[in-house]
């Protein structure tokens, strides 16, 4: 049975992972006879969102914690995360991946990944495990392998920037994916469209079937 | 299109809803060519667990705003739930429905249901409106509906305590139905199981189609 590693950013669109890619991520991996595993940065999230309101609030939340939500309580440390156990690596996406595990939110096109994200992503790249990346996620490949070709679905603000990072941006539409034979990356375009939670599982789905391709 | 409401009861399978069973019932109501809208008690959660350590731990979260985590920002509070304007109802599990919309955590078979949500589900009743409910979610159902027909999976303390409120406990599988067409209710194991997602997605799909037939 081939083994995915789901790397999370929290848990809630806002300042975590998007809670219907993540799942839905885990959903398809399953579906395709793998199994998985969450991993997630052990420290505190960059803020916290009222999701209702849309408000940035007070408190301290544990980005491992809460993405252990998502991942019922069986959630490792990222830096326990080594690459040669794995077959490939998914991120699902979420503001988190743009606060938690890089600093897009902030920096926009002059953003970096954190090292441990780095780390993982060089690491299966030399032993070429594939990578999938979902909604926002592939801002992270577009950093860390030069030139790559991914989605974020439309043209956008986001596709300007990783362009300006050497990144060819492919437009795509729900549930579409684009693969990277090169650097063995496939991407989709999630929640970045204004999409549905049907759409979320194609894509899902979708994404997960290009990357054992790749395997 | 037929509307759905779906109640939850925070974000996190530990002190709110478990999050694969809310989503998966989420695409399940979209899959069916229907709608949903997502309802929550504008209250505080009775307590916040650390879902990586298992730890009970310092803290308020406001049982809408992590519901709205779950549903994209775009929850309502339960007070504003009108069973008139909805075709269906469903109630995804998790502890948050025994810490949340009732008391069954703490006070075992005499426990009792929160006024918004027994309110509603006798309004629904009223109106001839099914109802489905996952995990242990039909906990609630049993108080409120005398002699109901309902699953908690296999036998356990939470069948036999639905049992001594005079429900009738019937025992299913991953993914199964029973359905009590007196009362119009739908119920589905979930994670009451040793299950993984895979069961759960079935279960939730499952639900929604009988729910659509008592429609």
């Amino acid at each position: 049975m081939k083994k995915i590693a789901v790397i999370l950013s929290g848990c809630g669109v806002s300042d975590g992972s998007e809670i219907h890619e993540a799942t839905l991520a885990l959903l398809a991996i399953r579906k395709a006879g793998c199994e998985y595993s969450v991993f997630a940065p052990d420290k505190e999230q960059t803020d916290v969102v009222n999701h209702y309101t849309g408000a940035t609030v007070q408190g301290k939340r544990n980005i491992l914690a809460e993405a252990a939500r998502i991942a019922r309580q069986k959630a490792l440390p990222l830096a326990k995360l080594n690459p040669e156990e794995f077959d490939a690596i998914v991120l699902p996406g979420g503001y988190g991946v743009a606060k938690n595990l890089s600093n897009y939110m902030y920096k926009g096109e002059n953003y970096s990944v954190i090292p441990e994200v780095e780390q993982v992503l060089r690491r299966a790249n030399e032993l070429k495990k594939p990578v999938g990346a979902m909604c926002i996620a592939p801002v992270l490949l577009a950093k860390v392998f030069k030139g790559c070709r991914i989605t974020l679905g439309a043209v956008s603000g986001a596709s300007e920037d990783v362009e300006k990072n050497g990144a060819e941006h492919i437009v795509t539409t729900h549930g579409e994916t684009v693969v990277d034979e090169k650097y063995r990356l496939v991407t989709t375009p999630g929640y970045m469209l204004d999409a549905n939670i049907e759409h979320i599982a194609e894509g899902a789905d979708n994404l997960v079937k290009e990357l054992l391709k790749l395997v």
